[in-house]
């Protein structure tokens, strides 16, 4: 399988060309307002002394890692600040992969295509797991693919792109698969704060040596572009122990440490952001989620309607999720989505819509009116 | 070998615990300010649109592409943008490593130990080419060194630690080496704006398509934490014209991009900031070297006096340069260097200095006292 970007691109581009205008659903990018004391810790950081414009530590800022850890309720030892949730996910599944026996990546289908392309890219083999027809992995089904094979498993919720949220008793029943076959889960949990059921649970509550959450503010904050994550490694001295280390000269390495005004920023917003923002995104996006998924109604759809997250995939009667569709649907309909082959085979007939726009209303009309 | 960080902080440690006033001429942090545009850059950043805080390019922002493309004179496609000369160190390494026959790095000692680190890390071997008593490394001995076995050779030239600069000669003999034992020269010139020779010449004058040239804005822009740096790949569709996909690949599957605030900082810094900014940096530094390379003199130490960079490195008599003496020097003279033995044998009797502080001037007395 491809890795997403350059597919969101051949969609991007084909809409930026189309003679029409074009309601963008395809990639994830929010489109609200980040909280003031976001800018303001920009500004404040333009006016900073010379010595603010030098190396954060390589683990991150002290100040955010305290901060994240609080959150977290873990030990600020364990939190290493990374180059978003991409980097944060890269340190996971190659510890993982370095650390456990096996070679072998269990992931969702559909899935996420950046962890199939780094597994791919990393020389791992994949193993796919299909979701149920509610859109969610089966604990018993994870449990039976898994293997002495396998070293990492990924499990991200509120999915991308199902729209699935895991209870903290589906995360426990998958750390312990990862710990019955010698593997690391790699929970990503970016939309955490977009869970609309309530019954979002962290990995990090199976208190696992077998479990390493990623996580970032690209989308908590609305700042996909600032590169601002974070992974939450088991503890040093308990079992799997090691990694910590490993993943922190891994990040010394590659990255030697983060962007320094990104972190102030995220810094300063994480103390000053009420619970309201986070409240008010929920809301704007349950409120498209409506709207949208009532078209889909309308339009005849099977879809299911997403427990969190920023995404709904729908399957339209004869009209699979082609990319041959998804130009049609650009070019007829004036909505862009993403073709369901790019998120693997167990989806390829649906399509997965991004409800990152202010116009979700339109685009709701127009599918109506396209299949109606 | 160790890498240099943690190397750093011990001795950086062990001078904040000091019982006196140490001058810190430890790291390479710049001390002094950076162009006003730089902050321009950051303030407007902290006004800008939503839209503007999403991801951008994983190569990097176009406009601050093309602007590095047309200061290094190629075409833009062969650059990518990187979370700092680290990241485009690495992706330079492990792209020569994978596509290349052999698995040995190619090294100067006295190194930066960043190269050596990254190298054990990825499981190549190293061998190490020893400078000459100038401090520069002979071409002639690294063709002697370079073999099938050798897949990369890293260049540092203005050099960390020793003050070389090499000409665009000795360049093209380095990349000569590498075409004739099919291997990649990385080429890192972070610290070009400081050549105080004229002599500096670019591994990309070659033209040679086993060349990579890494750089970064954090010491020409006193940056080191905004993590903005680049890699030139030789262009696609010529010889070794796949490393350029691999390291984009790469570049996505661990970063999925570099932070857009930075980005957009220095791509304003590069428009706005004019030539007697950086004259004035050289000239700074020029004095420092003037001032201390006296005070070295005083002591009856001995010397390169740097071509280009920031660091002097100086043997005095019966003083060699371990952590003991190091933290002695702190102790009892008030300065802070790093041992020589953190950057190989060849040198392990010297002690490096960074003269990125405004009191190089005391340094330089109190060293002249200590040995006088």
């Amino acid at each position: 399988m491809d890795y997403e970007t350059p597919q969101f691109f051949r969609v991007m581009q084909y809409a930026a060309r189309a003679d029409r205008d074009v309601v963008d659903m395809v990639s994830g990018n929010p489109d609200w307002d980040p909280p003031e004391g976001l800018r303001d810790g920009l500004r404040d950081y333009a006016e900073a002394e010379p010595t603010e414009f030098q190396y954060p530590p390589s683990v991150g800022l002290r100040e955010l890692r305290e901060e994240i850890a609080a959150r977290r309720d873990v030990a600020v030892e364990r939190v290493i600040v990374t180059n978003g949730a991409g980097e944060a996910n890269h340190l996971a599944m190659t510890g993982g992969l370095d650390h456990f026996d096996g070679d072998e990546v269990l992931l969702a289908d559909p899935v996420y295509p950046y962890y199939a392309g780094r597994a791919n890219f990393l020389g791992a083999t994949t193993r796919f797991v299909p979701v149920d027809d509610d859109g969610r992995l089966d604990p018993a089904a994870v449990r039976a693919a898994a293997s002495e094979e396998t070293s990492v498993l990924v499990v991200n919720s509120p999915n991308n792109p199902t729209g699935a949220v895991y209870d903290a008793d589906a995360m426990a029943e998958f750390a312990a698969i990862a710990e019955a076959n010698d593997a690391l889960l790699v929970s990503d949990e970016v939309y955490d704060h977009f869970d609309y059921s309530g019954r979002f649970g962290s990995a990090l509550e199976a208190d696992s040596p077998n479990v390493v959450a990623t996580n970032s503010f690209s989308k908590s904050l609305a700042i996909t572009g600032f590169r601002v994550g974070y992974a939450v490694f088991p503890p040093e001295g308990g079992p799997n122990g090691d990694l910590l280390e490993r993943a922190r000269t891994r990040h010394m390495l590659t990255n030697v440490a983060g962007s320094r005004p990104a972190q102030c920023a995220v810094s300063r917003a994480l103390k000053t952001t009420s619970p309201e923002y986070y409240a008010d995104c929920r809301r704007r996006l349950e409120r498209r989620i409506d709207r949208f998924c009532g078209a889909l109604d309308e339009a005849g759809a099977e879809f299911n309607r997403p427990d969190g997250g920023f995404y709904v995939m729908a399957r339209f009667p004869d009209f699979p999720g082609s990319f041959e569709n998804v130009y049609e649907l650009i070019d007829e309909a004036g909505v862009g989505g993403m073709p369901g082959e790019a998120f693997g085979d167990s989806r390829a007939d649906w399509i997965r819509f991004a409800l990152v726009t202010p116009r979700v209303d339109e685009a709701a009309e127009r599918l109506a009116d396209f299949f109606g």
